[in-house]
């Protein structure tokens, strides 16, 4: 079994990097914080004897040789860039976690068959530039590089302009290779753990989603002498959408679930009509024709409150990912070594996104979830009990053990 | 009458000041280009002769001495703060139409009994800081020094910081003084004077109306994996808000409007449920009724939304002025100017609030309007046709003179 103290000791220096005052960590894709946190990880990669690889995109790669070198690598891993403001559970613990199984190798003098590899992903959240789950998404084969570099952020900042500037544009290609398994260790973020009383869940699949950036372009005017009916008012059209989106999420499906997370107006002033709104929707299932019926409905109601307020809509889809169902083979070696460590599991689908979606679709797949203290992700208050982390890694390290000495 | 031609070269020399690519004008209140726009202004108060006076609000008084220095002062003048990328006319045209009446009773020397002072108010736009019509309202003895000089803007910068920082703290005591009377020319910032096809406007009053800051605190969450029936959305309860202020003005009385100009989401990312928007609420009509009326319909909306979503709702009224009906006789004043230019008029209440609605509790006052084109304000569109800023400007000058003389 994994050192839990040594795993805490890095978990706990690890996110000093970018800690915020409300117990978090605030390191976006690319953000100084996040080279930082890059450049920690590096350097305890080499530190455990990992061969370390960047690729174009900026995915961090570290290989423990295996017997057989010929034979493809078991791959571990998750990302370490965060929400604005986020938790310090969420990829991190994936990643770290892959590396507290290197060292517990190391330590116990254990050669395995496979080599292994240990990755942290670039630009998983997705919350500074869309789509999410860039660097596997374009390991996977589903986006090429030149359209990542080209993504930009608010401010306009380009993707690749961001990972030149901290240092991770690598040489190594962002292509899809031969690889035996990926297995990722990450928290639920939602409520299904918890509610079980189990430490550790067997991810069969995850759920389908689509976003898009929205916006309505209406004119500016006095908020006091212009009359009701002479208004074109952006965010009027928007509170529309944000209504149809809650209506849509309550009825479309029973697990359908739908979100406008981000907002801006105008010029934003009190005394203003708004002139333009650009939003954001989010909308997801496990069932993709629930997605897709939910997308074409708000599509709907996006066109319908331009009409009715005189405004006009945009709406561009900048992301779209399928359902997955994991590998039945590999969800049962995730089982298996559950059952192995005599850990009660809950077997569930995932509602947040991960690398191991995209993965899915170059190797054979699954995930370990530990649970979310009151299912509370992306947010600062984020906590996962310190002994289902361990939890969950041992069963890792087991599900790995059992794949690379195939 | 006045000189169209320097009118207008001081207009377009004024208007560099702080230009927007889309033809507008950025000098929010105690900004750089609103530091420069003060300094050309006392250049030109200087070279007209003007006693230039600044106070401690930054009010700037530019005095043109009488024949009798015991008579209180004619004073006529508005502001020169701009929205965030606001229009051209917007307050500009009535202080740079005080100081054209000054020079052309210069070039004609012509002497008036009673001292005649220009003034540009301070903050009117109340757009970065609340509550707007600031500098005369202190004039007036609403709001004291302190409670001005401790405003803070969304960045949290102090009012009175601001003020030190671009030199425009003055020595002279804000607080009211004996005033004969107060005039201010302005663009109407709505459509009836267009409509009804005439150069210039005889105000009558101005609507009272209300502001609110208000927010919603609900929690932060993954917009994944978090059910929809566990979620505490504060933008949902905001667009409930959005809807009903527009519900609310649709119903409330004739000429009641409501507009919630301002939203700021956070932490405003695409798979992120909303844990806080702070945003403004404004309401307005001529009958004060109406606008309670208004305002309580609204904050019981505000304490549903909130009961309904699970967040918590804050509400803070951070402006409150009275509807204001101008002096009888003054108003008669204005009228006979513009009949004694064969102007013809249109008689009418002004939605959007104005430095004279304070006067008004002071002195007798009164406004001359020139009409915007598609009744189009607070934007970079803003338009009056020129002929009507000198036939408004004609109508002032002689409003002025008429009662400098008495
Ligand atoms: N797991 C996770 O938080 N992923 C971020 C992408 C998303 O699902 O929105
Ligand atoms: N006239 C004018 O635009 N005043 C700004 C304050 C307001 O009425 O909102």
């Amino acid at each position: 079994t994994v050192s839990s103290d040594r795993l805490r000791e890095r978990f706990d220096e690890f996110n000093e990097i970018g800690a915020t005052d409300r117990g978090g960590v605030n390191r976006p894709s690319l953000s100084d914080a996040n080279r930082r946190a890059r450049d920690t990880l590096v350097e305890w990669f080499e530190a455990a004897g990992l061969a370390v690889t960047v690729d174009e995109l900026g995915n961090i790669f570290g290989r423990r040789p295996g017997r057989n070198a010929d034979l493809p690598p078991v791959l571990v891993g998750s990302h370490v860039d965060s929400q604005f403001n986020g938790g310090r559970y969420d990829g991190v613990i994936g990643v770290l976690g892959g590396l507290e199984i290197v060292e517990t190798l190391n330590d116990a003098g254990i050669e395995t068959e496979r080599p292994i590899e240990v990755v942290a992903w670039s630009n998983e959240e997705g919350v500074r530039f869309q789509p999410d789950m860039l660097g596997s998404g374009a390991f996977a084969g589903k986006f090429d590089v030149e359209f990542a570099y080209d993504l930009t952020d608010k401010e306009g900042n380009r993707f690749g302009d961001e990972l030149e500037r901290i240092g991770y544009r690598g040489d190594a290609p962002c292509e899809p290779r031969d690889l035996h398994c990926y297995l990722e260790l990450h928290v639920e973020q939602g409520p299904k753990l918890e509610a079980a009383g189990h430490s550790v869940g067997v991810v069969e699949g995850v759920y389908g989603f689509v976003w898009f950036d929205a916006a309505f372009e209406g004119a500016a005017d006095h908020a006091g002498p212009t009359p009701m009916h002479q208004r074109h008012d952006a965010l009027v059209a928007t509170s529309d959408v944000v209504e149809a989106v809650r209506r849509i999420a309550g009825t479309g499906g029973e697990d359908l679930v739908g979100t406008v997370g981000s907002v801006d107006v105008s010029p934003n002033a009190i005394n203003v009509i708004p002139e333009r709104v650009d939003f954001t929707v989010d909308l997801r299932s496990y069932d993709d024709d629930v997605v897709d019926q939910a997308a074409e409905k708000v599509q709907r109601e996006i066109a319908h409150a331009a009409g009715r307020e005189g405004v006009d809509p945009e709406c561009e889809e900048v992301m779209r990912i399928e359902s997955q169902s994991f590998d039945d083979d590999l969800v049962e070696t995730v089982a298996d070594a559950a059952d192995d460590l005599g850990a009660a599991y809950t077997r569930l689908v995932s509602g947040a996104g991960h690398d191991a979606s995209y993965l899915n679709r170059v190797c054979p797949t699954a995930m370990v979830f530990v649970p979310s203290v009151d299912g509370v992700s992306h947010t600062e208050g984020e906590f996962t009990e310190w002994e289902d982390v361990v939890a969950g890694t041992n069963v890792l390290l087991h599900a790995v053990l059992a794949q690379a000495s195939e």
